[in-house]
């Protein structure tokens, strides 16, 4: 397995770290003017990058939330989107095609919207009411952990934010830590691959860390790599999906620390009776430095996402599939 | 293909319709108690069955609606459930665990619950305010169109509601219709299967149908069929799944008329150049005799299920898998 490349970690996550007030200025303009319920929304892996947001106020909050579908949203609409909503998106390119018009589109309904892109004077951030931009620094998931962080704070649902976002100052010793802890998980996953072979895989997670295993899924095995998969919420696994599991069925598991961690396990439970191949990314097996214990599970979907990269890395070098190629996707209109 | 059994879907239409008034009346009941909010829970394809309405309400009212999985749901919270709260909940044993379960934690929150189920004085029924047994009439989703309409209706956002619901008197002669006129999709679908092979193939679908379609995909093709699966919603489709579309590759789409058509069209316009194996199941291929037109998009979710039935049915004596074995699902503890 390559060596990580710790100044490039450590770098991106002192450039996140510098953001923190920015993100809370935003929460607190956005509080004083005063808002009834909150909207994540993007377009595919990127509205999975935000639903553990979702989950962090459904869970600590008493703020009314929800997530939607741009491409949906525009069509069916939805009557809690009204000029009291504060909307959050993000995007890399900050040029994705339904991001872009979703966010004209809340606009026009007065909504307030705050976006995260990785290129300044972007489509999206220009439509923007509050946009920060992270250019090429890596969590950007990090961002909408100080926004919503603060925004619970300013509510009273989270006194000791201050607290918790102090710590994440230790986010470079976090990444490169997780990113040596990641190898034997990473070389688990990658010792059930036949190079030659087009696996099919299950993936599930539930909760805060469901998003981000979505994504790992649909945005990086079948965008990027070109495999077989099917991500299943793991309380759903139960209701279907768990006939498919048999020998040599490639069962992979993305667990946090949050409220939904039962339902992993018994997902767990159940695979491991049943095939020979189950991989858990549990963050709980990372050290994790310098963050409480309780405030663990808020960093469990951007820690996942470190333990994932690892190891899609490592498998795009084993099989010599490299990841930026695409057949279609942004190659051709559709 | 086996000629279908007519008297049984009028004897099932029959027996549904005749519970228009039971369900009205519980709307009616509802309304006057006084509600703020509508949620949509129950497991697997259950919740998948319901979220059509989710759709529905979202679409025409300004009652604000959502829809939980009940074992998150118990762990994470939700700050919208309250004392002000109508539940709609469905399982056809009436004893689906994590839906029994949920029903009791939202009574404990003194949520309004209604329940619609296959089986009387099942535990289901029993924890709720008001409940429906439609014993083993089928299609079932009816009830909940009568209770969404006659609820949406008394809220000022149905008016002809009663139009629509005396139009549903037409039922039995529509199911028959729709058996009829499913063949041809039916047999194309088939003709894309080796009875050897353990087929990999992509279901996609959006709006009041991405439900049913998630479920045939799941609670059908994997639970009753072990044949490997991927769903995804129509708008996700193009963030990372359109990459594994190739020759020999099958894409279903289950398409209605609702709203989100033009995202379901799209699939089709991409799949129509990388695909020789596309099936398009299009609830606007059948003639739905006595409903308006206006009406029809209501119609879609209970209707394409009427075409996947005559699907897998078909598929199931072609090749020879008994519907109703299971190597897991309620056979073995987990």
């Amino acid at each position: 397995m390559k060596d990580i490349n710790k100044e490039k970690v450590v770098d991106g996550a002192k450039k996140l770290t510098a953001l923190r007030g920015a993100m809370e200025k935003i929460a607190d303009q956005v509080t004083e003017k005063g808002f009834e319920n909150l909207l994540f929304t993007s377009a595919g892996g990127s509205l999975a990058a935000l639903s553990p947001f979702c989950e962090m106020v459904k869970h600590m909050s008493t703020i009314p939330t929800f997530t939607e579908i741009p491409a949906e949203l525009m069509v069916t609409g939805n009557p809690m989107i009204t000029d009291k909503t504060v909307a959050v998106l993000t995007s890399k390119s900050g040029d994705t095609k339904e991001t872009v018009a979703v966010a004209g589109w809340l606009k026009e309904k007065g909504v307030t919207v705050v976006s995260m892109c990785g290129e300044a004077d972007s489509p999206l951030s220009k439509v923007s009411d509050y946009s920060v931009n992270y250019a090429d620094a890596e969590p950007h998931d990090l961002l909408g952990i100080y926004f919503v962080g603060k925004l619970l704070q300013n509510h009273g649902d989270f006194e000791d934010y201050n607290v918790f976002a102090d710590q994440l100052e230790n986010l470079p010793e976090i990444l490169v830590k997780t990113a040596e802890e990641s190898v034997g998980v990473a070389e688990e996953y990658v010792s059930y691959f036949d190079p030659e072979d087009k696996e099919y895989q299950i993936w599930t997670a539930s909760g805060n860390t469901w998003g981000h295993t979505y994504s790992m899924a649909m945005c990086v095995l079948e965008e990027c790599q070109w495999l077989r998969t099917k991500s299943v919420h793991s309380a759903e696994f139960f209701h279907g999906t768990l006939e498919m599991v048999e020998r040599n069925v490639l069962v992979c598991v993305g667990m946090g620390e949050g409220p939904t961690r039962p339902l992993d396990e018994r997902v767990i439970r159940f695979a491991e009776g049943h095939t020979n191949q189950l991989v858990v990314f549990d963050t709980k097996t990372l050290s994790i430095p310098g963050i409480d214990e309780k405030y663990r599970w808020l960093l469990s979907p951007v820690l996942l996402w470190e333990m994932f990269a690892r190891t899609y890395h490592h498998l795009a070098d084993v099989r010599k599939h490299d990841m930026d190629i695409r057949r279609y996707y942004r190659r051709l209109n559709y």
